[in-house]
């Protein structure tokens, strides 16, 4: 779907914290960390004090189709202001110095905003300028920190990278993708009984060629040839290509006369 | 620390996968991409056909210091080639079609090459090109797909997003960072006694001053005083401060004369 501008027709998702970027620098980071935001299912930005002013026309480049959030975003002169109407504020902090604040890593966090969300209660969270982060002021406005566990010997975020981090651990907080499915487009997981119907023909095909020809190992060939396709879900349309080439393959073989059949074909 | 070029010095992470950039366009995102890896714990970088030839001085600015894993990065002519000596081959990809693989979270994702890299199995990601992602022969190269749970309405990832995510899941996979803690620096979490030792000198103090006069509702008042003190950690430093503050209010008010606190001052 596009909005009026050819962006995307983003809308704000219930419960999505607000993003505050305090005094950014940079205005292809602003757009990059509406892209961002739009992954996640974010949509609330608000800039404090950001150096170049704003609007800035590079920001709409770096979006790539997150225009309404641009559009929509505020701007604001303190931290104070940006905040003043929020129940809860957290702070990214990759380096929180002489603090006591509760700090969180980003999943908890994510958690956090989500039970304050369920609660009705409006959050934030500030996100500091490229090079100096947020200053001990910025956090005083902060009830809690969120520390990202990352290298710490490589703990520098670009601004995005930051916000994408959040926006990625806000939406997998309530996603309910299973950790593994297969794709099965158009087609479905092959039934046992579909399997054992193709392992009987491939079976019988290779008795009929003589690949089986040795008595002894052939109960361990059939049993390893029933081990590989169990190791993964077959599907149905496949094993229906894996009749078709055996079928070919003994076709094949009784038209060209006798063909050495080392091993038999199991591509797929 | 800094490596001999003034970028930080990077060293490989053991079982840290491969990260593979399929006909990558810019040479900012691959120097982006550097600076997510670092990040994250990730080293070893391979280029399949970067559009602009390798190297590029620009990837040395977005880098931020990653300098090594772009000076240690190998450039391949094909997919094949690029994943030969990998065991596991891991593709990410926004919008699969058609393809009949297992599919897996990101975080999902990080915990397979965890474990593959436990069994001395070198592991690999794929990641596609800025504008079309990876094709489907990039993705036959591969063994398991990863799809990364994200808004479906705007699931375009910039291309260092994309790698800043398993980077991030891939650090996190291991992390032993509990999900909250308190940051103490150079003080440490109050012991109830010494919460009860302040309480103790602010009820007399209160007591003093008349603000607890009303003898019905004191016992309530001090409890409300309990809860409040119980409801964070207050920290052995804030513990000595609040001392400070209840004998500085006592003192005053006898220096002063009679004062009235409709209210105690417990403003940290």
């Amino acid at each position: 779907m596009t909005g009026r501008d050819g962006g995307a027709d983003l809308r704000p998702t219930p419960g999505s914290p607000v993003v505050v970027l305090v005094r950014p620098q940079l205005a292809d980071n602003i757009g990059a960390v509406a892209r961002c935001m739009a992954n996640g299912g974010l949509f609330h930005l608000r800039l404090v004090a950001p150096r170049d002013g704003w609007p800035q026309e590079r920001a709409w480049r770096t979006a790539a189709g997150a225009d309404r959030i641009l559009e929509a975003l505020t701007l604001h002169a303190t931290v104070a202001e940006a905040v003043a109407d929020l129940h809860r504020v957290f702070a990214t902090c990759p380096r929180p110095r002489h603090i006591v604040k509760p700090v969180l890593t980003a999943r908890a966090g994510a958690a956090a905003i989500r039970d304050a969300a369920a609660r009705d209660l409006r959050c934030g969270i500030l996100f500091g300028p490229e090079r100096a982060g947020l200053d001990n002021d910025d956090m005083a406005a902060a009830d809690t920190l969120i520390k990202y566990p990352l290298n710490p010997e490589f703990d520098s975020l670009n601004l995005a990278q930051a916000v994408m981090v959040m926006a990625y651990e806000w939406w997998t907080a309530e996603e309910a993708t299973p950790p593994r499915q297969l794709l099965t487009h158009k087609t479905r997981v092959a039934t046992k009984a579909e399997l054992d119907g193709l392992l009987e023909h491939l079976v019988d095909q290779l008795d009929a060629c003589g690949f089986l020809r040795n008595a002894p190992k052939r109960p361990g060939m059939v049993r390893n040839l029933r081990h590989l396709f169990q190791r993964g879900e077959v599907t149905e349309q496949e094993i229906r290509t894996l009749h078709g080439i055996v079928t070919g393959l003994a076709l094949g073989r009784r038209r060209r006369g006798r063909l050495e059949l080392d091993e038999p074909n199991l591509d797929l």
